[in-house]
């Protein structure tokens, strides 16, 4: 195992610290318990968002704090949810007095935990709703889940939902938006690698030199199948396929095509799949609208890629065109 | 070898192909010979800037084209120099009358190949200057290089150069900022593995399972010495100290640091390697005032980083601040 390192113990201690010198601008970073915050939380009179999960998945969460999106992320370790605590204070850090939206991805650990910590704002007096996002296709009731896990479409969720906190909409409304996402949103997974734990010291599972695992797990848990490696272009139709069936998405519709690196695939591969991923759906009728290219919500140093679509209307889109101002999205104020 | 890929022969023509869908709104890619120009180019009175190189090294160029910043960039082959006919059409596609700067790599063939475009450009009535880049303190006379290479510290030469000539400086001003910044910027860097291309379908190079390569070159040329992997701080210290001496950069220096990512290394670790750069650079008196942090300039899926020291004043500060809105960079606007 080669990394860049220095303790283990220490990888989300340090990795925060880097987070807190280098966007000094957008977020504070508080320690004991960690959780990172948005520079000018609580925002009065804004709903806030609160989100996180195990570490290793940066620039989730963490990347997506700041004006128009996050409130406050809550970075477990490396792969394992945060304990009730530091979302609890993470939590109270950003009430303002209209409510806190707890946005989880659906991993049994992060659900729990969520919901204690929700229980607990609540008798402190905090309105928290809670959206628990679940927009992989690819399996149910995997390694850690129970249903679908959530995955790339979180992305979605966050910025979306964070836009209408931002414009000034009530908790119930942003819940409401928040839901009608991850109702619209579907995503699928490939590896082409496994990834390593900091802690573990070795590859969580293992893949032959010409075999790819086809709806892999954020943890690299496991997907649908293993077969051997294939074009691109396969490989795309491979999990678009699923995904396009699963709501359905229908001819007519407007939809963002998001192309995710699972963080060791080279962006020139990443904009080759989306090629061919744009491609199908036009050929289908489905008309991409927006776009997201890039590695947001990341295994480590795994090698693969995810398809996530969502399906839009005119207030999504003018929601995910709505300024934000985080350390990994960010235009237009 | 597992890439997301067809055709090795296809690769640059179907990721070129994807970035025209994925960023319409940005860019315009022209095919035959392949060149990706600013969506509104050219810019009525506006000085042009057109850089390039081997391709591989993504988002530079192609995701710094754009609004304040680039109005054109030339991917080659992957990590090979596109030819002068490339050069030359971008540079008459942005030219608008207000000249063309060239910025180039420090690389041979890029050297070579972006000479004779200018050339020809000036055969057709188009001024055009050209800097050079060469911020790598590791090696002189490399591989592929007469002199030092220019890595990471390319892209800030690109965003304020490209600042300037947004804010409507002339062709020499341009060229004198860009000279400036490249005058005052040093970078070095490390792998931890090495990177396939992908006609080759080999590694470039191997390292041993607990090696490093420490000043390692973009396309995995050598560096100053391999050295038995050490902790993210050890090896920080490893490379920011000839970044530091070289200029030398001194007590009372305001800096932009930037920890550039090779492609395969996970954001967690470029944290934690940024924290302890800011660190070293704080203990000498250097204070840092701008950051950035992410993957830049790739070397494919090679795990590894590179530091980037910028020395700054009012102007460089002031034109890095300013509002710019491309594939890699964007804010402010």
């Amino acid at each position: 195992m080669k990394k860049l390192i220095n303790d283990p113990k220490n990888v989300v201690d340090e990795a925060v610290a880097g987070v807190a010198l280098a966007h000094a601008d957008l977020v504070t970073v508080v320690t004991d318990p960690i959780y990172i915050v948005r520079k000018d939380a609580p925002v009065a009179g804004k709903v806030a968002l609160v989100s996180g999960g195990g570490s290793g998945h940066e620039p989730l969460h963490g990347g997506f704090v700041g004006y128009g999106m996050l409130d406050a992320a809550v970075p477990g370790p490396v792969f394992t949810s945060p304990t009730p605590d530091p979302i609890l204070a993470a939590t109270k850090a950003v009430d303002s007095g209209a409510g806190v939206l707890h946005i989880v991805k659906n991993y049994t650990g992060d659900v729990l935990n969520f919901e204690t910590a929700a229980d607990l704002a609540a008798a402190d007096g905090i309105e928290v709703r809670t959206v628990v996002v679940d927009d992989d296709v690819a399996v149910k009731d995997s390694l850690y889940t129970a249903g679908r896990r959530g995955v790339a479409g979180t992305v979605l969720v966050e910025k979306i939902a964070g836009a209408a906190a931002q414009r000034g909409d009530s908790l119930d409304e942003v819940a409401e938006i928040a839901t009608k996402v991850n109702s619209q949103v579907r995503s699928m997974g490939v590896a082409l690698t496994p990834c390593v734990v900091p802690h573990a010291g070795e590859p969580s599972f293992t893949l032959a030199e010409d075999e790819i695992e086809i709806g892999i797990g954020i943890h690299g848990e496991p997907g649908r199948e293993r077969i051997k490696i294939e074009p691109a272009d396969a490989i795309v139709e491979r999990i678009l396929g699923p995904i396009v069936d699963d709501i359905p998405f229908a001819s007519g519709d407007k939809v963002l095509l998001f192309v995710n690196g699972m963080g060791g695939t080279p962006q020139i591969e990443l904009y080759i799949t989306f090629r061919h991923a744009f491609e199908v759906l036009a050929s289908k009728g489905i008309e991409v609208t927006r776009t997201l290219v890039g590695n947001y919500v990341t295994s480590l140093e795994m090698q693969g890629f995810s398809i996530t679509v969502l399906k839009l209307d005119d207030e999504l889109t003018e929601l995910w065109d709505a300024p934000v101002q985080t350390a990994a999205l960010r235009w237009g104020r």
